[in-house]
């Protein structure tokens, strides 16, 4: 891993989330101290991604943003994961486990990054239901080689201020849960520099559950006292 | 229950975050809009009550309060709940069920309302531990009278800034969640005058377990990332 120009997989990078999050990665290029990076959007479809790739870019310059440093590709989720040193896993938890199997061997020593939240929706809210390994992170955890390192974080922002790259530079805060210190470290950079977020750090794994359960919480508060977009602020 | 005159009764009132929450009550009777009250505190000894109460009534004289209009008394857990519109747990988790037990004909029509977090220590870390219904909040509403309206609020709150009545005015967000509509709207009030909380709607009971589960995490987040006596915010 080169920490000069570190290569991030965005799989599932053209959804929602993954919109958001391949911009302000995208953009740390641009900032003074961000780190910089290469990103790489993966899909079940490489033409979807590389066409995801080419609409971000887009974007950046629509913005008003000089995007000659900047590079970003698409290509199949397993290809994306290949090239990648960080592994940003953008996708429904149902989707998780056939995707883990199809790119297993593409994570062998590289950092998988988890902001997946399992919860379905009950009547107008949302509920957390994680699975028997207590949340989505452990589950990834073991469903990856022993040399993988599972980072959980970037669950608690909301999509819509994560794609807000000129408007949105409210920071919110953003936990980090990790049973690897190093791996720890690097994504805690990574979330410095989004542009929209503060690092904190919420011990190992098996504490993800709690802020999982932030993000129904979150839709929830948002749809029951009329407000938008909710992120999270602890002081 | 007459909304003119809220009788209020806090059981554990002579714990850390029942002291706090006794003195928020008792101002409350001096603040415009203020819901007027007059609080019970609630021990397993009277005589501890009544020496708790006599103590807080010292503490808002030492803060320069008139408490000529401030009525705080002590007495059993029983009696106090006897005399209550509005009984509030601040009490652990494992105290629930015996104390339930002891005052539960008291409880008959009344609003209960729990802050209470069933968690342990793990090695550093807390961890929440929710009982067999889902949380503490379904866990009291099973072992209160069919009439009982249980409300969960005030769980996140830290003692140190719900006791320091003078300096803290910081405006931190307290979920409320209940099956009650009228209960809820009650409770609202309550928290809405307790000067460092803004009420927001969590929905029905059902969810207090992702409230509840905020207290480990903000203890933890506290302890790791070198903060202290930490709220939350939700914009």
């Amino acid at each position: 891993m080169n920490p000069e120009k570190l290569k991030i997989a965005v799989l599932g990078g053209t959804g929602n989330i993954g919109e958001g999050m391949v911009l302000r990665l995208a953009l740390q290029n641009l900032m003074a101290g961000g780190v910089k990076n290469e990103v790489i959007i993966g899909s079940r479809s490489p033409e979807t991604a590389e066409e995801a790739a080419k609409e971000a870019l887009r974007e950046l310059e629509n913005c008003g943003f000089d995007t000659s440093g900047t590079t970003i590709t698409g290509n199949s989720n397993l290809e994306a994961a290949k090239a990648a040193d960080i592994i940003i896993l953008t996708i429904r938890f149902t989707h998780v486990e056939p995707l883990l199997k199809e790119i297993r061997e593409a994570l062998e020593g590289k950092i998988v990054v988890t902001p997946v939240v399992p919860m379905v929706k009950e009547g107008p809210l949302f509920e957390y239901r994680p699975p028997a390994e207590g949340s989505a992170a452990q589950a990834i955890k073991e469903r990856v080689p022993e040399s993988t390192k599972v980072v959980a974080a970037f669950h608690n922002i909301a999509a819509g201020k994560l794609k807000d790259i000129v408007q949105c530079k409210a920071v919110h805060d953003s936990v980090v849960c990790s049973d690897d210190e190093e791996a720890k470290k690097v994504v805690f950079e990574l979330v410095r520099h989004m542009g929209c977020l503060k690092p904190l750090d919420g011990g190992p794994l098996k504490h993800a559950n709690t802020i999982e359960s932030l993000t129904p919480l979150l839709i929830n508060l948002a749809k029951l006292n009329g407000m938008k977009d909710l992120g999270i602020n602890f002081s």
